[in-house]
């Protein structure tokens, strides 16, 4: 149990009576007749540090194959990191593997929150040393769960795997990723091991894991909640003016990022077990 | 029970002992140690025959709400539809939204063709008249359950939702979608009834249908199976090339249209039986 | 959250070393290779605490349909109700619904407590005014359901619906419920109002409710938990005497009544949610 | 695919328009508003071949772990077997391990039919070789999966898991099967090697297996269908009598064993996979 000791129901009084734009806010009203405007409805990030604390479970039971997952944030505001510097996007807290575009990101990020608006951006994930196998071959795919665990996150509005989008525009030949023998001896008898010139799979053939590495993109919504006047309506159905006060992220990078390790961690751990029971039957 | 009444399975038999890159084939050779190399296993295109099947059930449950869903074609081998007239869409076999692309996309097929390669493309999905309320808070969100519904499906290598990728690049004032009161009067009581000036939310909120049409978009790989010499191994580990005959289809589109609306009918059908059951409660 | 306040944790400490005969203290282990000895385990009937919390929200949900949940105990230590009287059941905390057979089971108790061992018993569980149509047919049958969510309670070892046992012993002709038309005048427009001269079906055919009340018993163990002396191993595997301290009662009932009332209500909830679902197609 | 080349449709004519006692035919009237009156609908027997079909599959699979599952023939018609021959058992088709007890349930058998009537009876299912550990502790626990597996047969009326219904007119003392060190000296190591006097428990403590053998016993109404006449209701609620003909079993008693113990091996499958998924983390 995460106790909220530093809940302040009062900042939200304003919206009792009001929908938010972009906000579950009326389709709570829809679905329940009721809804929490408090900030501590389910439809709030609040929720994600649950799924955090499983995370850290899963993670740690995947710690034992060697499995990691990473995060990095390749876009917000629509900058985009222009060079991937694994190293240096884990020492700044964007989580950003380019210097320059940092800069940018963090001058729009200013400029923004002067207008009281907000921002959106793009992260990928890549999860190391998972075994090729994993994932079934018709309900649960490895990828189909990962879109579903990605997309289940608050603010993710497109889910890409391997090359994703770009698949969709490259010619057979071109997406292919084509397989060659691997340089390393195999020491598993007769398994065989294999690599692959390109990962536009994203590690990730028919739904089941290829042993490269496992490698999807959120696409992530600015927040919802802006200082910036908009209009919406009332609880009566009355146009009315809203301004959203309160404690709100300007992007929800970077504390979305490890939601989304959390979510591929526990993904990977329940697909490593489903295979675990079934693969020296 | 669907027979398959066609099978040519001789025309598969070259490839017994390789695996062709961009397939199943190495991902259930390592899961399973086995593989159906003559096309016919569960990787095939063919599984996606039940599901149409089990979506045609679902689309005459719905009718009765008038929700239907729609499939146009945004894309195919690069080349975008620049206008989207549905009407046109309707009459042509790529389900294409306008005549001069379709012009230029039969062209760069006919072209692909004779390269002995493959293409891919997008397709947007809508669904019309889903009402407000549908989705889980938490565990079974409506645009979680279609991401993993879309990328099920064999070369689905991305799924939008609403503005999809492009909310990652607005700000939350051009992003939310304003509230507005509805022109039409209410005669549902005590209900708002409200509308959005804009659909970047594809129709759903926090999880759950606001109302508004919902709107996904899913990017396909190009087909695998391709004439054009490419490198791969055989299932002794050793390096040799690959052509594959036997007869595949260029574009997954528009085969794979059909088995879109039947997932996007199947997820909308098991959110309204889940909404029924608790909505008078 | 329920915090359990009158922990008493050092009552337990003398069997951190050995196995409990019929506790599941030896299964844990085989399981886990880990157990919680201090009482506060899974296996513990403290676990029912969220059972009998989750059977309150389903009964104040099945109150407007009037269902209702209602036990009898028959049985205590091979001493069983000769008549059924629940006026009076619903007057004494042991639930017995016959004056004469309650003084002898409280006799019974006594004499058991001052051997230092403990006793078994039977409960009748009755659910009112389900109406008919729950249950699906062949996985999620309703008596399957309920067989399942019962035999889940720690101390029970039995399940009957309806006739149960006894019908094991009569003919095809005595134990079919004879139909018969209704005495009530129909006010359900076409629906056929009919009803059963007996109810050895327990209100289920086919898996499915027929309108008359839904009747199981469960066969309830001793408490394994006893003063008197018993053989057993402790964690080495060498022999020892082992006589279990601690505040364990002689006998699950009463304590496990609303635990069967809970689940009961449970498995009814659920089905008459996925009922409501699909009634009206 | 099981195809039925021995249908006939037309012997079920005759109740086209009537209920018949103790079938399904009345509550899939109200749950479906309609119904298969021509022996072939899902309330069927007919249903149990699938069942058979999976249980095989699953027995093959735990041949490996030496796992096997037997049944006896405890009693039919009330006529109850006084001494447990095994090896009998497996040579005549009623399973019924007492020749003398044989003799006298065929004679009543046929005496039974000559009355139009029918017979139920009980069975024992063992199963051998069941490792210690499978089971979960509070939601699918090993007994109550049993107990749903096999009250969802058709004709079973309870379920009984080790002593059963005896456990609760026993005492503790009684009823603890206490726990002795193996004379089989461990190969295991570390792990401790126990055996119980007796299994009252069945095999399963805390709804854990605790490597004994897995005992239920099943309750089977007599047929519901029989030549007898009955009183009935037609479907538009009048009385009628009713005299079923058709094909029909005295008793469902042999066919319905291999039933039961097809769904204990799909049971114990099932928890062998899961345990193995996380046995070795």
């Amino acid at each position: 149990m995460i106790l909220n000791q530093d809940a302040k129901s009062h900042d939200y009084s304003k919206i009792a009576q009001i929908f938010r734009p972009g906000h579950g806010d009326i389709t709570y009203q829809a679905k329940y007749g009721i809804r929490d405007y408090r900030g501590g409805g389910r439809a709030s990030g609040r929720e994600t540090a649950a799924r955090v604390a499983a995370g850290a479970v899963a993670e740690a039971f995947l710690k034992q194959y060697k499995i990691c997952v990473q995060t990095i944030t390749l876009e917000i505001g629509g900058v985009r990191a222009a060079k991937i510097d694994r190293e240096f996007a884990s020492t700044n807290y964007l989580e950003c593997p380019d210097a320059e575009a940092l800069l940018l990101i963090e001058q729009r990020i200013d400029d923004v929150k002067k207008e009281g608006d907000s921002l959106g951006g793009v992260l990928e994930i890549t999860a190391h040393n998972v075994p090729a196998g994993l994932g079934e071959p018709v309900f649960d795919k490895l990828d189909a769960d990962l879109a579903k665990a990605l997309m289940s996150i608050g603010a993710v509005k497109a889910v890409e795997i391997g090359a994703g989008c770009k698949a969709s525009q490259m010619t057979g030949f071109e997406n292919n990723d084509q397989i060659i023998a691997s340089k390393l001896a195999s020491d598993k008898g007769s398994d065989i091991v294999t690599e692959f010139e390109t990962n536009n799979s994203g590690g990730i053939l028919a739904g089941i894991s290829n042993g490269d590495d496992i490698v999807a993109r959120v696409h992530i919504k600015p927040i919802p909640s802006i200082l910036k006047e908009q209009m919406t309506v009332d609880i009566n159905g009355n146009p009315c003016p809203i301004s959203t006060q309160g404690r709100h992220d300007i992007c929800a990078i970077p504390r979305i990022n490890p939601v989304c390790r959390a979510m591929v961690y526990l993904v990977i751990a329940d697909h490593l077990l489903r295979q675990k029971a079934t693969e020296r039957l």
